[in-house]
């Protein structure tokens, strides 16, 4: 029983988000689909011309489409030069965030000392602690807990069961997902006589615009300077920020990554899932790191980079490993026999 | 102080599970434990003959056998063709999940439109969302939160401070661990101009019955179709499940194990901890993935496949590292060797 | 709006923490920095020579430096033999856990027969479940779930939004960051007849003296045994522990690391980033796991072990996985070569 959306008509798409209609402007669609999956009622997209035969079968009632696969529809459609950006964006227009009731759950336990902006949403056992600030429009969903001091810009969303700790700061649109816990303490311990001796984590973590948090993603607080995330950053699920790092603008995340403290993500970069940063390195901008691999020094160049063990069959894995183990070995045993070579020629 | 179990005779316990007892039908038992660890009032099995030393000096009052260990036995026993299951079935009917008043908590706060069964159990601080449904007998611990229209079959037990977000659906028998977050957004964002624009995530999780669900793993809802989980799937903790993706019946997932967007894992696989999965890719039914291995591609045939740097001493590893930086070289002057050695032959 | 901390002078300062005092006794600090960012009223630390130009150029009001760079100094500092040690101890003094008050907050929700120190503070929605014990000056921050019969100690701080499950029980001055759950069902099923049967994880988790666990961590509760946190262990965050793992005291285990069960490791270890262990072995004291090593075996003897594909740009590495796959017949071609060339040195 999903909610009944609101028909909307091409024209007024159109004339919302651009984009040329070809056949009845006053066609009405309530949703967008996948090729596979869209109705009657809802708009599909092709991009790659390699899905042309899906788009033939498809029972959607709209497509999206470049102008050079517009001359054979044989439906409404919408021409675009980027079908993919504009569904994207009529997604966003078809489903819009489900509305909230401004104003403070009864149950929720704020500080007095607490700013909420009256436009903003508190749910049920919502914690928000002394000095903390949220601000318009904002929506915090129930169970999650704000620490003292910790300030929360506009248009906000954190989802149920978030927890953001003390002083941390948050800028305007970001989104939270479940599980996100933010600025607990970085993992820093002095070695002292056998012991480790607790380092505190004066740092905060900043969030800047627009940036989202996916579920269960953690986010350490910085140890001395402070853990940064800058604007327009996706980060996907399970991740980890170690204290100090910093993400440059608008690089995006996949799920699974870890980052030991002090890794510096340049601008615009995009990380594979599982990847991992050992830590107290710098990743130029515009770097692509492939999924699973472990970067363990610096990357100065623009470029893909990548390390994994291709898989195999068990068995043809065993035999490489043994060989992988003595690699060092081989190599020796060839430049041997080069050496041979070569003595043998010149004999 | 753990909780005093009640006493079964073994004659009534091989009358609900089957098994022969030899020696006294009447003798008691209240728990199971290791061989190791079981005390002369629990019973422990042996599966395997190269823990029949163990066997011989446990203290356990009781044994579980297979009829080839079955003659030496020096104390009551039960025979059975798979001593494993019989334990497995044993320590179920033993230790019976701890009973909960039916009833919801005065502090949960549940949305008029919501249907619980007056045989279930809301905790305190859970909150559940207009339209969700509670099926018969199902648990539901402190702190959780259940979206709008969220239905949940019977029978189930969502542990304290698990997250379900709106729409998605659980059959019976469901179990989620702590932490868990099922259906929160997929990763999906398309790049226009140098920002990352959010496509709503539109689908939602499907779960099965009989699925067990581990402490803080997340399962993402669908971009525009659902993410699936078949019947009888058990997952781990720690696990990320991408949109889209959908896991087979009966397929076992252990911990930290990674699924990015659209894979396909067919039925009865195992999955070992910390795989991955590049995603948009399938796996047959029946695979076994050992553990951290990537899979970049799909699998089509049964069997077990693998991938992984065996580890060595940290001075034998940076020696064979550089050389497997330099393979293709190598490969190459073993290609150039045996080119050489062919002209000398033939000269 | 960070909280304004106590002034000290560094007369005080060295009466508790030793060190000797050059320069006015009488300065005060209010804080540590590092030397990038500490200003004139905050102390930093000089501990390897190579950051000596920062510590030239630093604003920071106070140095501590070992013996060897104390010549130099153009301000008031404190000389120590351990500089990095003494600036923890420092930073710990100058940054106190922050205050609470004792007592249970009227929203909690706690068992008549919980037993709660008059000294422990309880905060918003916490759950404490029946028997439950809870230690003095133990903080228990909001939407923290303590299941029935756990046992914590004296001086523990639980974070918002972390769970307890039955039974388990902890020492004192134990931190458990947000998110982290502690005994959850362990990943135990026996396989009968196609599908999976749960068996009944009856052990619980011992957590020593002293541990701090990250947010988001898990640690399963034992099968049949226990779970075991030996004292002074520190955990990252995003940890997985398996079922009957025991973790020595006083090693530390970084972000992201993944233990199957009965994984056992020893006393004093250093277990890196996203580390795995396949469970059912045991590793020495004192050993160090490289970040993003998989361990499959024992590890008997100290040491440092490695094991990680190192990272290329993407077509190179490319290249080299193509030999790696066949790096078994690689080695078969180099074992005919040399047996050719031993053929042909005889002839």
């Amino acid at each position: 029983m999903r909610t009944r959306l609101q028909a909307w008509r091409l024209a007024d798409i159109a004339a919302r988000l651009g984009g040329e209609v070809r056949g009845d402007p006053d066609f009405q669609i309530r949703g967008v689909g996948s090729l596979a999956s869209a109705g009657p009622d809802q708009a599909a997209f092709l991009a790659n011309p390699k899905y042309r035969p899906q788009a033939r079968q498809t029972r959607a009632g709209v497509l999206i489409l470049p102008p050079t696969e517009a001359g054979a529809a044989d439906r409404p459609c919408i021409v675009t030069p980027d079908p993919y950006g504009y569904f994207a964006r009529l997604s966003a227009l078809l489903n819009p965030p489900s509305e909230v009731d401004p104003g403070v759950h009864p149950s929720a336990v704020v500080a007095p000392s607490a700013r909420i902006h009256p436009s903003a949403c508190v749910g049920p056992f919502v914690r928000i602690g002394h000095g903390a600030e949220v601000g318009a429009g904002t929506v915090i969903e129930a169970g999650t807990v704000i620490g003292d001091d910790v300030h929360i810009g506009s248009a906000c969303r954190l989802h149920a069961n978030v927890v953001v700790y003390q002083g941390c700061r948050l800028g305007d649109r970001v989104i939270l997902h479940s599980g996100a816990v933010i600025g607990a303490d970085g993992f820093g311990f002095a070695p002292i006589e056998g012991r480790w001796v607790k380092i505190p984590q004066v740092g905060i973590v900043i969030i800047g615009h627009d940036v989202e948090v996916g579920a269960n993603t953690t986010i350490d607080r910085g140890a001395l300077d402070d853990t940064v995330i800058e604007e327009g950053v996706k980060l996907d699920n399970q991740i980890q920020i170690g204290h100090n790092c910093r993400i440059g603008a608008h690089t995006a995340v996949a799920g699974c990554v870890g980052m030991a403290g002090s890794t510096i993500i340049g601008k615009g970069c995009r990380i594979g899932g599982s990847a991992m940063f050992t830590g107290h390195l710098e990743v130029a901008d515009g770097v692509d790191i492939s999924g699973g691999t472990v970067i363990t020094k610096s990357v100065r160049e623009k470029g893909v980079y990548t390390a994994l063990f291709p898989f195999t069959r068990h068995e043809r894995w065993l035999r490489n490993a043994v060989q992988l183990r003595n690699l060092e070995e081989l190599a020796e045993r060839v430049a041997a026999l080069e050496a041979k070579s070569e003595r043998d020629g010149k004999a």
